[in-house]
């Protein structure tokens, strides 16, 4: 075991790329192990038992205890840094916008995204068909409700670049992979993106 | 304007019923301004210019802000107390479950509560009623990882009660609504709930 978190990811997700994002801005160094979950390497009986229960990537690794959940590895990652607002409403504000991005973004851009690009559309189950419309619009709207709140302020909670900001970037810059979203509808948002993207320690989904 | 923070809400959604219970364990007094969500009433041009554009409850508002996402407002109102853990690792382990609850347990537990019991399957959508298999086996899924955790610890995060427990018991006690779920099949987390029950401080959904 290494003297540094270990990330227990699939690269082109961007729940694992957020927590490589938070470390990046931060100049925190981890190690990464990749596991390919379209083989199940993440259902597998050893995972199951010492990564995550859930079966799910990914899972911060920092000593011998396993932190799962995207958003909470980044907070731990964070936590007491200048990636987290000091005030007690803007801190709370990041949260309200990291669980806003677990309820009502990804679901619909993210999982739109695996769909379309992994899966494939001619691979869908009845179900899969069905859910699209609802989860186009759904996404939409997370989208627009971005959009509109960016427009009006530089960062989604507070006065600078929070986790909220790294949460909800990770999925959107890439929201056009499905198909199914269209960036250019979002300018705020693409401004937004625009400033993640000019920060000091900034790294790209492929690095 | 009051003195206290008021929350908007629906007094049935556990949604909203967390942060009353968040209040009432840390003796924190707050106003409560009821909204039928049945009749639209979170939807209102009002509502939506004034209190959540996502058009949504609970919204916990603090003087002149509002914070939407029932996980942030308990964040808020707990913060420096007891209920988030001094801990870095169990602080950012509490938030793990709180983005499980909202990912994992939510859409499934309380969704189908939410159709069965206020919709009626009678009144279900074609889309609706294919989404209930899937919907009820991962929610049985995630009651069973918190039996699995729960069965060898007496809380979820660190070593006492925490926002964590609070923002899954709410959906939790109240999973059987639904008619698909039978606590029974889950004892740690029947003994759990009765821990909870027997907190100072402690008060049901109805009150």
């Amino acid at each position: 075991m290494g003297d540094f978190p270990i990330l227990h990811e699939y690269a082109a997700s961007g729940n694992c790329y957020k927590i490589r994002l938070t470390a990046a801005l931060l100049d925190c160094r981890i190690e990464r192990r990749e596991y390919d979950i379209m083989k199940g390497e993440t259902r597998t009986p050893d995972f199951l038992a010492n990564v995550n229960a859930n079966g799910r990537i990914p899972v911060l690794q920092i000593g011998d205890k396993f932190l799962p959940e995207s958003n909470a590895a980044c907070f731990w990652l964070a936590d007491g840094t200048h990636l987290v607002p000091y005030d007690r409403f803007e801190r709370a504000d990041m949260l309200r916008w990291m669980f806003f991005e677990q309820y009502n973004h990804e679901p619909n851009v993210a999982t739109l995204r695996f769909w379309m690009k992994w899966i494939g559309e001619a691979n869908f189950t009845d179900l899969q068909r069905a859910q699209v419309p609802a989860k186009q619009t759904a996404g939409a709207a997370a989208l627009r409700l971005m959009d509109e709140h960016l427009a009006r302020h530089p960062w989604l909670a507070g006065q600078d670049l929070s986790l909220a900001d790294v949460a909800l970037y990770a999925y959107t810059h890439v929201a056009e992979d499905s198909g199914l979203f269209a960036l250019a509808d979002y300018p705020a948002v693409q401004r937004w993106i625009a400033r993640i993207e000019a920060e000091p320690g900034y790294i790209p989904m492929a690095a």
